[in-house]
């Protein structure tokens, strides 16, 4: 499309066309923004959980969400992904700047139904917490009813990697200013049982996995 | 605007109007989300650093950027900030969600020079690691030169925020499934020296001050 023409452009310097390196991306990340037109010709940009499978990436949210219908519909996305992961510390603010990943997808959601539908939810419950899906119930007829979940095909796409250094210029570097990165990452923290747990539940295997990694 | 007031309503159940909670937001984050709609009327959104000073918020790249020369041009934009720091771990997969805080700022970016863009790029350095501002040079006019920076009033915006727990219906509740909140955060790794970095030359304090904190 026009639109990642203009994109690719942008990020000819950084970017990087391997789609396992895109793969790799969406697989850690669980939070995408979504932009749209909407009716009166203005941007919106919604954030909203994000899962692969396969050539695929999926979205969902309620029936009642108006923006969600828009998407449903047809409307043309553009769905962004970004990892900040470090901060670049130049000896200067000028060539100072952050490590990233982010990509950039263009194309349009289609609504799943069925037994497809159903597949995308457990890959989405998987994908937001790892192992979850084998310690809950099924969902309700009512509510795989009251959930759309949509499916964009992974195919107009840019990624743009950033794991540099700074780069100053000598007369810089043969000066006393430091220079280097700040690499950062999630933490997660203790989990924190519900209010209205029930005594004896013990944490879940999903989440101690999550929070012994961290 | 007809955009602010879609969003508005989509967020109407979480939606926060008090200001200081959107400066908080603004203020612990630097990276937003911005969204255009491009020549061709297609979505685009790009992940860009941003940083507020009052009642403005500031973003800052090279003059030869297409996409912010768009924005400096004038060109309506949807700035969105998000804080993803939890995951709602419900004992169904209907209910589990995620807490956030979330921002959507619309309206259009103005390009600031002379001394009001030396003054933003000094909120905007200081902001991305603070008290960095005082540990290095002066920009030079060259630098100066090929950077645009640009301001948009912070006056049509959304702010949503969840810090719920999960809300299961009674009958799952009473079952022996766990429910729980797992926070997340930033963390920050050791400062790692730039391979050009001359021998005796410190981490300097903001870099410990940032690294010591988390």
């Amino acid at each position: 499309s026009a639109a990642s023409d203009v994109y690719k452009r942008q990020l000819h310097d950084r970017a990087v066309t391997d789609r396992t390196e895109l793969d790799r991306l969406l697989d850690a990340t669980v939070l995408a923004h979504v932009g749209m037109v909407d009716d009166t010709g203005s941007p919106v940009v919604i954030p909203t959980g994000i899962a692969r499978d396969g050539d695929h990436i999926l979205i969902h949210g309620s029936t009642g969400s108006g923006w969600l219908r828009g998407v449903a519909a047809g409307r043309p996305v553009c769905v962004t992904v970004t990892d900040l992961n470090g901060i670049i510390v130049a000896r200067s603010s000028f060539e100072s700047s952050f490590r990233y990943r982010s990509a950039v997808l263009f194309g349009t959601f289609t609504p799943l139904s069925g037994s497809a539908a159903s597949h995308a939810l457990d890959v989405i419950v998987d994908h937001f917490l790892p192992g979850r899906l084998a310690e809950i119930r099924e969902p309700h007829r009512r509510e795989v009813a009251a959930t759309m979940v949509l499916a964009m095909p992974i195919q107009d796409w840019s990624l743009k990697i950033s794991g540099d250094w700074p780069t100053d210029p000598a007369d810089d570097v043969a000066g006393s200013t430091w220079a280097g990165v700040i690499p950062f990452g999630v933490q997660y923290g203790d989990p924190q049982p519900a209010p209205d747990l029930r005594a004896g539940i013990g944490v879940p295997a999903s989440v101690r996995a999550l929070t012994h990694a961290s």
